[in-house]
């Protein structure tokens, strides 16, 4: 089962980054996690997007449309999803056969903050309703004041750990069916 | 297939009893809906569950645990769910075994309004994802302009009737996964 | 300057009705937060209500028609609003006249969890903006970990406590303009 | 009174820009709408953001702080806001002294569906909650079917014209106190 991973960070030593490489690590057997680098997307035009979509816009709904399932892991910016998230959406959700239709998914988020990105994770559920994507219910992933909980670039808390251990196994036999 | 019908208004006429009615004729063959009066429940108090779940809640408990799964059709009141619906969740969602635990659910709203109940659709996916229910996302059903599109207490306008019977094979196919 | 307050929880020793307590200790000189007990309504019904408020209900109607501003404090329930909350809403938000139109008003939350009620803040934020109501942003208090921040009752935590001194001095600010 | 007109969408013979119009010619007597073009902004990044702002950043943030008031007119792209949007707002909120902090501000969407950007509409209500913006409630201004209300580039339809205008005279009322 190959998986495509989308982290709405990309700053260097991203917490988001460092829960998709644990997601990678922690998933059952036989389950791989592929990231796709969202910065590789220009922004959202519509006019650049009725004149055709650029060439790595085009690269990254392949890839949507190849993948298994999809696992989110993002930061929330402003109580919703970070620009670079919702762009990569907005490129990939246009007619024609967008890429997500009927896709299978896991939402995960980590912040600062004592919320967990809990806002963001739910606009994202919100946002994927409406793309026709099946998106796990439990156990959420909502990982907050992350600088206690990484460690070096890597998630050492334990608990946290064993809850993405679970998600991802949860949404490996989600995936399945 | 046996499937749970929640309605989230009691009043003569309802609009939404009248969507639950339409699913259940326009289901697949072999998948009942069959109804549960919401209006059985006593309203939601702390102390009172402390003190054992009364009869009717046990009732309704074991309903939600021996269906297949779970169809809502509910108004929006002030932007959210009905008190009923709340006040059904709120006592089911009570430890030990939560019944809503791992079911596959649709959601369907119809409202006066242009917006078909869209925020209420939202948040009742927002609490479902809280009890681990697995919701259909898309095609959606948000029923707007309810007058025009029922005559005598029955689903009559066709474009929503066949949005209805996608639904509901979605539904099907999504629950026997 | 006469707030009324309104507590979603009604179990003994609730972490929101202590909330409110130190919103009355902490408000500034000459404003003061009167508490109304919403387990006094009884469940809405639209049967009911066709045939006229119940008397509990015009009282409570009126109380918030009278008040200079209003103070919710409450729990997450299963990501939402508690029943007796919504309940209550639903009662007021009726025609004619509903007399939530054009209040001021401030909303806290705390919860046992980390998230310290964070969904059902900004779903009762959401209601209230359908019936105009005009909410204070910030400072947010949304209370997490609740056992570890009132002792005996009483809201112990002095950084929440100045979080909630701020709180109402900004709505005290806000409802005088 | 001037006020920051800040649109959403930029392609051409957008509704979101002709609402913005209106509003501006609907506005009460002294009430000036001056939009900011969010195309002059670099897509978010936050290596970038952390080795200074760009020039159209400063300038935007300027031109938020110099405001009176702010006038959001947007579609609503997959269920949320558009990138362009988002990624104005996530420039303009970071630190030192996020110019959003204390102002006043109306929300109109407007969208070719029947919802009219509703989702987006609450989605941009609970970003500002964060930044500390005081949202006007109601007379909330959601215009669906926009095919049908706008005419050569102009909004046309009278019910929405007087909608718009009830909007921009209960802001003026708003940001004046």
């Amino acid at each position: 089962m190959r998986l495509l991973g989308l982290c709405g960070s990309t700053r260097t030593g991203s917490w988001n980054r460092a829960l998709l490489d644990a997601a990678a690590e922690l998933a059952p057997a036989g389950v791989t996690i592929e990231p796709w680098d969202l910065r590789r997307l220009p922004m959202y035009d519509d006019d650049i997007r009725l004149a055709g979509f650029p060439a790595e816009v085009v690269a990254f709904r392949e890839a949507v449309r190849a993948a298994d399932g999809l696992v989110f892991a993002t930061p929330e910016y402003n109580r919703s999803l970070p620009t670079i998230l919702k762009n990569a959406i907005d490129w990939a959700s246009r007619a024609p056969d967008q890429p997500f239709n009927g896709k299978k998914a896991a939402i995960m988020t980590a912040s600062n903050g004592a919320l967990g990105g809990a806002l963001a994770n739910h606009h994202l559920r919100q946002v994927l309703v409406y793309l026709n994507v099946f998106v796990l219910p439990g156990p959420e992933v909502m990982v907050g004041l992350s600088p206690t909980k990484f460690k070096d670039g890597r998630l050492a808390d334990e608990p946290t750990r064993e809850a993405v251990r679970r998600h991802m196994a949860a949404l490996a036999s989600f995936a399945r069916a």
